[in-house]
């Protein structure tokens, strides 16, 4: 490897010190430079040298060789030297004024498809040529998709560096295209590459080590499937979690703790309880929807029994929600729950049931986001794709974050292959919640808000 | 099928028939649309329709069947509607006036990132958007490509049509990003498939069938490579020949025609004989640099006692080149190349020789297209790859399209990889055409232009 | 490699000239032998002195390279020096007399299974380990079954080699075990290299080239698949081809010629039209019998509207039978058949036709070889398989060999799952035929044979 | 599965009731079967019936089905049930008296290859054709391997079965024929299913858990290989465990804990630390030997730079060897090492080390079995291979079970690729023990045997 970096930075060098760079380099006052001496430099330094000479005309495969260069300087550099860098991305690498004035210029006289395609032309920010570039490297991809999460986060930080999240967007889109995607069956038989990333992804319900994973994918009655990108390998991009069961399941605990059976269940139903994107760096590529109706797809044709295909979804706004409300019956009902022992009390569950029935389903059907979407955020991804709101179940989920965040709720999404269509329609258009007949009966129950 | 186009066409036409896109389709006279009398619409009204669909608001999982039909009915069109269709979407999808003064307004008062980022999605021609849902379907990768090259046609037919070529170009680009590429030893023991596609796609020198493509693949002096996409599957995108030699050749026949040799040779040189790209529809988005730097890799790690890659290659502008010269000398050689018996007489073509290579040293060295660029295609792309002009030879290739073409004559690119980044650099640069030993002397001996 | 095979000899010679086998090495008058001289020897001596090295005490790892030393000698070999070698086998490598009586007399007096095993263990030629031992070189399998060939064929010419056969026969059963063959589909994504077997091996009907092959495999309306081994790689061991019908065929160039159709026909039967063993070597160790069956089970879950499975086959001793019929009526026949104009003349054949299904009848059902099974070899293995003889076909294939041995007859034998077990027992048991109602009616119309 | 088994039965009861096997059926007093009833017998008398009914004259197929209901009843045996069963196979599965006393005859009166044949037929237990038949039913290979270590057990409590081994040794070497096996790197890319069959079957250095396993296989200095079969498919037969160290290790500790390197050691000697056979069932088809040098050849290739391959090996037999031996310094020695506090001191180590270091030396060259081979059985297997005894090492496993077998001594054996032949050969023609310099030194100070 040293031997390459050396290589490597004898051209980089060569190109910085030639032509048009040399008058900046020299302006940071480093005098002549040498292999030795940039090999020395900080990472910050060589990222960005890095960078000038890929936008410059070097051949392709050097570009390559620069570009690893590039990604290797990256990742050696912290959270503020992150931020640096994409002010430079921000700064150095958008477009030139001019060329865009003198497009639009034309365009405006005349907004002809041809001068519209200069004027696309001139404003695309240079960066993302760069990042065209910078993809040139082997493994180039994932290691993008995390400077993409980097970013998120510095722009957290410092909301300024917002602009130039659209060009990685941009591009992500564009790669991870869902032509290019490959669904698979992550199972026993799947390398230990693999499936430690599973256990490692895997957030909903967090598995406890080797032997859970096992549970949960080497099971005649369960399943589990994944996206996988050509250009990022052994990386699960999204998986889902599935469970065969014989009737529409009302609480976790059954499904994470249940013996691995002799011989497969005679399920009649698919329940999908954990769904877990696990790249943050492809916020807003989203792959759920397709994902799931893809392994509906698949079950189906393997399966031909499965009748109902069901989610068992966390409620995790909904806690926050009710803790909003005003009203005695709301500020009762929170009390109750906070207070009360119905964990450990079947009765006080049994008594408290009702109201919070009645209270989830006006969460899951009226309470709205200030967008105007469900104020749940796993309701609008889920009613967003097509799917109805079936029932709530309570208490369903004692884990401390499921207690904390939702007071145990959970709640069945329905996904009917035949109605998916025409909701989701009705969900975009309008913002029609879909239900199922178990909340349907709930809310004609409570024709009226409790307040 | 039949049931699945039904039922995406009853999508279809619910999603046409309600909502905005209503007025448009009766503005069209139509009435009331039913599955059934959409069904037997032409294509063209069936890829329009469907075009509009993908860009509203139906599920991911829709999307697909709709893109998926959308390209069966493209793949029925003819050149008349293929133009037609290309009209369409320039006109209806490109961008909206409005938004994009409305953000360079803003740009202009601000040249800020953000304002920048506001312009180019506004510019952003609506197509892009379309084919990247339209590229949703299986297979569409390649489908789409196929489209670009329908395109190149059209363009050429109707020059109104080539603004949009630039956002294929960009979304082809972007797809086949060079980190997604796989290269591939293609021999004996590919599938059937893959290699029927190569002796299709070979045209530099044309296979005669799958002994002749058995020769070229399965012996132990022979290799060949080509680059895959994960989008594309099977198809060979670009692919090389090389043979095994003990020295650098200087004629075409000894190679194709060579018998199989028991055991590998003695070799010492990579022979880059036939390099083909496989997709009209990816022009512009060049694999050939990168795959002939990844080869050499290859090979030498394989075979470490290569010292040499070379290619033999074709000059395909010399004839038309040296019948545009002026002088007497010019004249007279060409003169000698149409009437004289070279090809029958050994002792004529040696007296011919000097003055061919002579001329041939001029032509690599010095003829220039308008652009300023070498005025031969395959030296420019070769030079532009950083190798040098090793050896003019003659005659080399007696193939009629050679003879014709280039009055026999070939030349070797090598490819030294101490040397190739320096000289694809000062080629860009200054245009310095690098010259080998052989051609160099031949530059010595006529120092001065022939007349 | 002559590194290697110096390494190898070396340690051959040392093995060689130290201990037991020196003796034997100077009984042939050569001295002392070198490693330089042994390299000289002709490739008998090699062979010989390389078996003796494999029976001898060497390590494992040298097992490897001395048995790879030793099927290279072999390979060199004529039909004579074959001939010699499997003589080798038979008399320096059987098993001693000695131990066998002592092994036999204690079983006399007490046959017991210790006894039993100890006398098994005497009786077992040494020649089983020694083909044991060259099996461990890579590649061996095949080579020792293609050396079954040659003994095969040596036996032809001196029969006296005939008892080794039985231990080779041994040894390829227990290798060739049913269990380890792998079913597999050949396509047009098969490898060139399996393909080119595929062209090579047909020889029910003869491929002419690629092409002829391609509308073979790769259509809608065709199949093949074929077994493999894991230690005989690529080799395609046994293979059937498969047309998809409408309806039962009765000729088989309607087959062989048929377009290529654009989409899968409605095919409700599968005719199995060639079937081919590969390796002569393997003659006794069958497979035909379970690959229909597998592929029976396989297209009738892939493609359930299949409701027949038949095969279209030769009848290869229909002439020769004819020819030896006495009886005004055969020779009749026969004299029609070689002089008539029915191959020309559709109302000839037309005229013919109900004599030869007579005839054809009586063949199938009533001729017998001496051993008391049908006379007809292709008739033998289809009614062993449990198979029934369904309708014979007049005339049906026009190929000289067909027209040559069967005047143009073919049969279908047809597979039904429910009836294969019953019918291959009463086959088995006592010698019935089973037939269809085409062939019962034949029958029923020619109560008696033909004289 | 039902309805297989039932079409199954049906077919046995058929079978049985039909032909000669009614009698003994009938002869059991059981009355006239029916598939019913069959169900419900017990699991011996199915398995015995099947067996009947493989021998008789059943099609393929139907063969292939049998035996899968055969070995699914055996799979029900308990330990008695089996130990009947192989009284079953050992009696009513031999070979019959009458045809070997013929078959003798004249083998007596001219025993001539064809004689010799003859009788080799007549006397192989009739059980090696029963078993090749059950090997037929899909995955009935690995069954068979369980079978035989089931038997070794049952032999142990009734040596009246042991005759029967050799029949299932015999048909097993046939099968795993070394060239069979392919040689395959385990690491992190390993399916699961395999990598815990690794944890399972390691027995010389336990594994903790998964992060232990992967310790062992996915980190820049070790290495794992295992044999597979192609018909056990996913079960690693024997494998081995590599370590690669800058210098020969003298303790396991620092292997078995080091942390994970950040990069490749500058390792020269791969050191195999673990050996495990997986399948006791092969007990006597040893891949062992093979393995080792194969996987120095795989390294040799991989890792030019490696120059030693040695193990770290445990001496099991040690410490009941020293416990035996007779005169003073042993007893004072077998004192110290029990009562001593070596373990937490190490200047009372260094202060023994001399001792068990001459009593080592003694052990691993003189000490022998009564077979004359040494008393050591990793030694017998390491010497047999070709290696010599290189050095050894105390204190070196403090692991429990090694300090009560062997005081927690070790050895390293080294293979010489350069050597093995000729130790190989010493070592089993007169049993000579090649020593490593370290060994021959200690030797060297004590000329004499301690008493």
């Amino acid at each position: 490897m040293a031997k390459v970096n050396l290589a490597f930075l004898n051209d980089l060098v060569q190109a910085i010190t030639r032509g048009e760079r040399r008058d900046r380099v020299r302006g940071d006052g480093r005098g002549t430079l040498t292999a030795q001496n940039l090999l020395m430099r900080p990472a910050q330094e060589r990222l960005a040298a890095a960078c000038d000479v890929l936008m410059g005309r070097i051949g392709e495969a050097a570009r390559i060789a620069v570009a690893e260069q590039a990604l290797a300087a990256y990742a050696e550099l912290d959270a503020g030297g992150r931020r640096d860098f994409f002010a430079l991305l921000r700064d150095r690498f958008g477009a030139d004024p001019d060329p865009i004035r003198k497009a639009y210029a034309a365009y405006d006289a005349d907004p002809s498809a041809g001068h519209l395609a200069q004027l696309f032309e001139a404003v695309e920010p240079r960066r993302q040529t760069l990042l065209r570039r910078l993809n040139m490297a082997p493994g180039a991809t994932l290691k993008l998709v995390g400077m993409r999460a980097d970013l998120l986060d510095a722009i957290r930080e410092d909301p300024a560096l917002a602009p130039i999240d659209g060009d990685f967007a941009h591009l992500l889109s564009s790669w991870f295209n869902r032509g290019f995607l490959r669904l698979e069956r992550v199972d026993w038989s799947t390398p230990a590459a693999i499936l430690e990333k599973i256990i490692a992804y895997e957030s909903v319900h967090k598995m406890s080590g080797w032997e859970d994973l096992r549970r949960r994918l080497d099971a005649a009655d369960r399943r589990c499937y994944a996206f996988f990108h050509p250009a990022t390998g052994d990386e699960p991009l999204i998986f889902v979690e599935v469970a065969l069961t014989r009737a529409i399941p009302d609480a976790i605990a059954p499904i994470l703790n249940a013996p691995r059976p002799d011989a497969a269940a005679d399920a009649d139903t698919a329940v999908f309880y954990s769904i877990n994107n696990s790249l943050r760096g492809l916020k807003g590529v989203s792959f759920g929807n397709l994902l799931i109706k893809q392994v509906v797809a698949v079950l189906q044709a393997e399966l031909p029994e499965l009748r109902t295909f069901v989610t068992l979804s966390p409620a995790p706004g909904f806690a926050g929600w009710l803790a909003r409300q005003d009203g005695a019956a709301a500020e009762k009902l929170l009390n109750a729950l906070e207070q009360g022992d119905w964990q450990g009390d079947p009765a006080a569950a049994d008594r408290l049931r009702p109201d919070v029935e009645a209270m989830a389903a006006q969460y899951f059907t009226r309470a709205r986001a200030r967008s105007g979407a469900p104020a749940d955020p796993v309701a609008r991804f889920h009613l967003g794709n097509g799917a109805a709101a079936w029932r709530v179940n309570w208490p369903a989920d004692l884990a401390p974050g499921a207690v904390k965040n939702a007071h145990g709720l959970m709640i069945n999404y329905l996904y009917d292959p035949a109605a998916i269509e025409t909701q989701h329609e009705a969900f975009v258009r309008d913002g029609t919640v879909a239900t199922g007949a178990p909340l349907a009966e709930v809310l004609n129950r409570n024709p009226e808000p409790l307040k």
